[in-house]
């Protein structure tokens, strides 16, 4: 180990290299479920750094754990309590290389937050539309490599349809030089998807072409109150047939889960009475003001006519659509308040949203009465966050030891039957490594391990995540 | 051999299996270029079959050229002329499995024409917009396996970005289950985009399911005159701006190709004078034929103004709209009437093109005084055919014997230098194997061929196409 050390001190310099003092910050993983222990922390500043990182790693045995903002979900960033893998952040690596505007591409490093390659966008008159809560500290890499949603999918798709090359380091240290700005291109297997989504485990991604986006001119948000989960599966699709692409948010949320915020954070004006569920509606619109106006109310008039909406309110001001946005952000929020819950990221074809909402709900009222589910998400992108509160007589932490695995097991049961997701946005990691191995389809699981061992043959990258 | 013909006669029937007699269609690539000669032809007609004739070849060590429509243009789907390999006809699994209207998803077998899924989302009231000219007789199978593009990619992407999931059967005759109705799904390696554009060499696609679209209320043509390819880059910028998604079409061809045109089409209508480059734009509209006609204007008006457009017609009915991409889409019969030529299909980010427009065509005539370049395609994608014509003095077989490889050479080397790439949609099957070879990436290559071991250790699926 000192070898490897010595090595990498004289290849990185001091600055590039922590060993020893306090680590803990990138050992202990974002949600505090998991806390490591790092050999060492090695910080290259270039990608021919992070090469030589690599294969000093790989000449010595030791694995790497890849780490940017280390605000995942999943215990996917952080190393194990061995004491023997290397942590290797880019957390140094955040030049923007490039912006192309007439090819509306960016070109950045790994390391660059998220909320910096949004700036460098809008400072060159584009958008880009990759936008979810931990933006301020998340990195381009880490959304790469978890593939990460967020709020604006349902158009412009999640961090691997924005992206239109990488350059990455392989296990053995070697540069695949894939950055491109190409829209079109068949020479080959498509290694760019390959790596995005694959945490880690098959190689460095160390920086990424993306996709750029005119920005829209206005912005107009709206909430509607819609007596089933039936109806705001049938207002998505008039939404969908009326405003096309300029569609970009269509959220969800439960009665319970307003009902929660009313209670925990009662300050936030909620604009419409309870409602069985009530949808935030955003539309982006190329045109102006006026346009995207008219697209909503004829989208609402004619949601009204058909009964798909009982109630409706657009905001009239950006701090109005400030507001409802609010709203739905809160909803962690007054969970976290409320105390410990049992959470699921889930995906579902849009059609069978309603069957499984009422089958399910029931069910986990039958198995424990006073059970409180708090059901949001982004609807238009089949995404629920799925999540049990105890029963107001039961302290939460029984209930998580309790019943939290056979909670588990009943949601994610509906979830496969109907060709579902157990992870929709959030990725695997070490917490759904188990349920990965027993719920995936096994031709599938046995491919993604021959391509494990094909990339990563001595198991040196992100050693048992996901797999 | 006997012994594997009689185990695929059992399995799949007298129907399932062609052995002797004239198999030249399935023999004979559609560009006649490649003559094969097949050991027999095997027409499965349900997965399950698919995956028996996988395992028998795989026990018997034969390989297997899997076919859809036998439409590819880059020799990728017949058989070597050793009559040693089989050939696995997808044709018989045609069957629509089912579209789900609320999820906006249509699951179709590999071998449905790719029109017949075209109407069957049009039956259900719903776009599949993956439109090319081969349409009426490839196949969805084959599309995947070659990630077609078309004419309408700038909107709704190539056949990859349109597929949410795959049934695969692998090398050794494992069922992938993978067909799925979800936008969301972070759970492990992307499998299916790697199966996309990988050309039957690592595994056999069966089915997929699909995404499909709001069909427009409204489609609009126009054609605008710009006097320089740089004008035609801002107008895509502008296009883009004003009319964000709804531009579904953004075509470019060269003075010569619609000369080319006017001379071997004279009764070919051309609504505006020549012009250094003519572009076609279309607009596909959600709201109204009023709303698309205005968009268009303030478009053209704006463009007028910065001086990216000399002259402009918009189609003031359906019939004229038909006959403007009637006139795009007749370049390449005006080419074929012309005699032969050397094709490119090659890709660059937007904003290199108007330089390498101008060197490449500039480099041509210094080398081949006379020479005709006939340059047309996708701008909008970035996507040109930059087909070289001979010298009017000079026979077309002696310019593509002397010259073909000296310009392919020219040509590939400025795409490369550029970041671009020398196949853009039609893949790299045997025709490009070489090129790709020597120009790609080395690591890439590396990890490709790790793939490839990986996923078909005994090179029985499509052997020699692609690497």
């Amino acid at each position: 180990m000192s070898a490897l050390l010595e090595g990498l001190r004289a290849a990185l310099g001091d600055a590039g290299l922590l060993a020893g003092g306090d680590l803990s910050a990138y050992e202990q993983d974002w949600r505090k479920r998991y806390a490591g222990r790092a050999l060492a922390v090695a910080r290259p500043a270039s990608t021919d750094e992070v090469a030589t990182v690599l294969r000093l790693c790989h000449a010595h045995r030791v694995a790497v754990v890849p780490q940017g903002g280390n605000t995942g979900l999943v215990g996917g960033s952080t190393p194990d309590d061995s004491g023997r893998q290397l942590v290797l952040s880019l957390s140094r690596m955040k030049r923007v290389r490039g912006i192309d505007v007439a090819n509306a591409s960016l070109t950045a490093e790994a390391g660059c937050v998220l909320a910096d390659v949004q700036a460098a966008a809008a400072g060159a008159g584009l958008l880009f539309p990759l936008s979810l809560a931990a933006e301020g500290s998340c990195t381009l890499g880490g959304n790469l490599a978890s593939n990460a949603g967020g709020t604006q999918v349902l158009r412009y798709g999640n961090a691997r349809e924005l992206c239109l090359g990488l350059e990455v380091v392989t296990a053995s240290g070697d540069v695949w030089h894939g950055l491109s700005g190409l829209r079109k291109d068949n020479t080959g297997y498509d290694l760019r998807d390959l790596f995005i989504g694959s945490e880690g485990t098959l190689g460095v991604i160390t920086a990424a072409t993306m996709k750029l986006y005119p920005q829209p001119r206005e912005r107009l948000t709206a909430l509607a109150a819609c007596t089933s989960m039936d109806d705001a599966v049938a207002l998505l699709g008039l939404a969908r047939e009326r405003a096309g692409d300029a569609l970009t948010g269509f959220e969800v949320m439960s009665a319970a889960a307003l009902a929660l915020v009313a209670r925990e954070l009662p300050q936030l004006h909620q604009p419409l009475g309870a409602a069985p569920w009530t949808v935030l509606l955003e539309l982006s619109d190329a045109e102006s003001a006026e346009h995207a106006r008219s697209v909503f109310e004829g989208l609402l008039e004619a949601a009204f006519e058909r009964g798909a909406v009982q109630d409706a309110a657009i905001a009239q001001n950006l701090q109005q659509a400030k507001a409802f946005w609010h709203l739905r952000e809160s909803i962690p929020l007054a969970q976290a308040q409320a105390g410990l819950n049992i959470k699921h990221d889930i995906a579902l074809p849009v059609s069978a949203i309603p069957d499984f909402v009422t089958e399910m709900d029931a069910a986990l009222t039958a198995y424990l009465p006073g059970i409180e589910v708090i059901n949001f998400g982004h609807l238009g992108d089949g995404n629920l966050h799925y999540n049990v509160q105890a029963p107001a007589s039961v302290a939460a932490s029984e209930f998580l030891a309790a019943h939290e695995a056979p909670i588990n097991t009943k949601v994610y049961d509906a979830v496969q039957q109907r060709g579902g997701s157990i992870s929709a946005e959030h990725g695997i990691g070490r917490l759904k490594r188990e349920e990965l191995g027993q719920r995936k389809d096994p031709t599938a699981l046995a491919l993604m391990r021959a391509i494990k061992r094909a990339l990563d043959p001595l198991d040196l990258l992100n050693p048992s995540r996901v797999l």
